[in-house]
């Protein structure tokens, strides 16, 4: 053991919360106390735990007499302040009281960081103390530092990230066994990947928040949650599945951070600059890296300048796993009070425009049912060149076991584009919408990481 | 920009080296300046760039007028000295003597790591000054901060890595085209991937250098290129990647570091407590992270105690992914002179015994020619209990494409073992080789990651 650890007294650490994650890291800071006192040259003693209800039932590991519902008390005695318990309110004055009397802060709040992150990054530079929130964005996986410390000498183009498990397990789930949306979603329940209530995930708020949280980091430019174009899963059906694995791509909720340039030459002449932000269900090639992140795993794709494609992997959510980022970033604040010094700060020098929803550029895949006669890809096509939308290739398959068209008379097309404007691309699919021979748009993905 | 960025004087950085990577940092320096002063609060001044041979030809984008052949009079005017020269000597010197000046230092420099970082760790420690070395051990891909830092409030239990593009590149092409080594490495020279002498390759040294930084890093623990057993991928044929195809398998060459505790139970029961590092091809399961890594790309696969399996993908070489690693450490040690502070050091507080390769517990996969009556995998299954090595699978497979034996009255036989020592697995296979109906040894192959 160093001798610093012998010679700096112990730090204060006040535990906020003390739910699945909370319980985690009140164990680990116990269970490897020696160990950390290594890491960081000093003893990290855990002063309190804030609950709202002190008398009620715990996990067996907690020491029920370092719970206190008297947070801001607890906090005013903390050289370091770690946030588990969720929610804006009361976490943000919390951590703002905290930031105030001088400790560092870390948080695994994507909620609040997502809606008010600016205003607490503020504060901490204006205070000089450590922020840290690795745990808010995918889990155990350590994105935010790669992102800030590691290519903060690259430029980032693009992230694409699966952050929500749930959505990914049911995804996965309809691609492997062919089951619908409902079943798997169902299932997931059963098993305890998803809540009894499963909208924050299925409708994509959860990915959103997280979205906010990496666009922000990425392009040092303050994104909301509501900046955030936002599509759940729930329009997936089996059959969107099938044909995806048929045409070689399988479907993942992505959420995009991306950087666009203002271009003069090509499809996409005339397109502001600014970053794009979204959540969607996106059809992924393959061999894409994405495509293989599979079950409730997480994984954060990077496109940067320099350093070129990254990917980043691993378990997304769960007690333990977010409690090792919370460790690892408890850690560094704390090395920093011994050995002096301060972690990145979050500076927004760069307040990039934040694009409409309608300003992304993506490609699409359009499954559509159509008269069968000769003529009518032709009419399709030139619909499609008359709004600049190119086409890549157009497929009218017969798909036994995949396409439910049994009518007689009734063709399947399906038609891939290449990249456009979104405002051109949702116009081009209502004006095909109302072309006379056809019948029904089945299906309208983004195709993403191709 | 922020008002540090005006009130600080520019620090000084000095490059060691003007090869790939070299020229890509000089160039990133100029071009991003701009950005590099806003993220870390004051300018980066390129104050020279030592060369053998300042006469020599040089890319056009490098600006002459910074070479010099007199590196310890650079480094003696510099904050940040950066060595991307490669090979030992002058480097170790010169960034000791960068060191003891107060500078900080960051370098790419593997095979100077592997053999001497402790020193240099030392020295940095003593200096109270930064070390950094993200390029030295993926290229692009951030890992040693993550196990540095994220992962500090956790315990690392195993490394897999796939750290040598090489390697990676000529196994994926025989995986996927099915032509043999030889062809495979000379497509790779072809296309530039490989040295001409691609010995530091396909030996494993390249991976073994890495190997030794991986695992000080992981278990805090001196690990010099010396303690890792070796072997390349040279013995790889291309029947031997179509077994494993068969069997659900990719062959890649890993970079293994992996924590093993002392056991009283079980089959490993009696194996000594300590860190096991080693390099050699392996069979990895198709559903492994790890098998999906395609091509020249590298990946990290880290399990650890409470965050579970993460993996980090990327560019593991080239002058630009290289750059990137270096520049996003000189923007951490730059901003720890701007504001005050140190990063991590190499604390080596938990010295663990390092395992001598026969200690190592691993699964066997062995193909051999047996003569083809009744009996013979009775003999054979015997000659394994007797060494106490448990058969997990035994396959008679006729083969046709695969198999090479055309011999009437032999048949081949595929038997994957259960975990056992490395030295009761080698103990056996010398014995069952003995066995008189068996032919011959085809193929030993390790099977790691499932």
């Amino acid at each position: 053991m160093p001798p610093a650890a012998e010679s700096h007294p112990p730090l204060r650490v006040a535990l906020l919360g003390c739910g699945v994650v909370g319980t985690q890291v009140a164990r680990l800071l116990t269970e490897q106390a020696d160990d950390l006192a290594s890491r960081v040259g000093a003893r990290l003693e855990l002063v309190g735990i804030a609950v709202r209800n002190a008398a009620a039932p715990r996990a067996s590991s907690v020491d029920r007499s370092l719970l206190t519902e008297d947070a801001e008390g607890l906090v005013a005695r903390a050289d370091i302040v770690v946030e588990v318990m969720g929610g804006t309110e009361p976490a943000r004055s919390l951590l703002l009281r905290a930031i105030d009397a001088g400790a560092a802060v870390v948080t695994a709040n994507k909620a609040l960081l997502a809606e008010d992150g600016p205003t607490l990054y503020k504060a901490a530079d204006a205070a000089g103390v450590d922020i840290y929130f690795e745990a808010a964005v995918a889990g155990a996986i350590p994105i935010v530092r790669p992102v800030r410390e590691s290519l903060a000498g690259d430029r980032v183009r693009r992230v694409l990230g699966i952050v929500n498990g749930t959505t990914n397990y049911v995804l996965d789930q309809m691609a492997t066994t062919g089951m619908d949306l409902e079943e798997a979603v169902k299932e997931a329940q059963d098993l305890g990947y998803a809540e009894a209530d499963p909208t924050a995930d299925v409708e994509g708020y959860d990915a959103a928040a997280k979205a906010a949280i990496l666009a922000s980091l990425a392009f040092h430019t303050r994104v909301s949650l509501d900046d955030v174009a936002r599509e759940g899963i729930m329009s997936v059906t089996a059959e969107d599945v099938a044909w995806a694995a048929q045409t070689g791509h399988v479907i993942k909720l992505l959420a995009i951070a991306e950087l666009r340039e203002g271009t003069s030459v090509g499809a996409t002449a005339g397109a502001p600059a600014g970053v794009s932000v979204r959540v969607h269900p996106a059809l992924v090639p393959t061999s894409h890296p994405l495509a293989n992140v599979r079950g409730s795993f997480n994984a954060v794709f990077v496109e940067a300048e320099s350093a070129g494609e990254l990917m980043f992997y691993g378990r997304g959510a769960g007690g333990a796993p977010t409690a090792s980022a919370v460790l690892g970033d408890v850690v560094s604040a704390a090395r920093h009070r011994v050995l002096g010094g301060k972690g990145p700060q979050e500076s927004t020098y760069a307040e990039l425009a934040i694009l409409p929803a309608s300003a992304a550029v993506t490609r699409y895949q359009v499954r559509l049912e159509v008269d069968d006669r000769p003529g009518v890809l032709a009419q399709v096509a030139h619909a499609l060149a008359e709004h600049g939308v190119s086409i890549e290739a157009v497929r009218q398959p017969t798909a036994p076991g995949v396409s439910d068209v049994a009518e007689p008379g009734v063709a399947e097309l399906l038609i891939t584009t290449h990249a456009a404007p979104e405002s051109a691309l949702s116009a081009t699919v209502a004006a095909v919408a109302g072309l006379e021979p056809v019948r029904t748009i089945t299906s309208v993905l983004r195709v993403e990481g191709a």
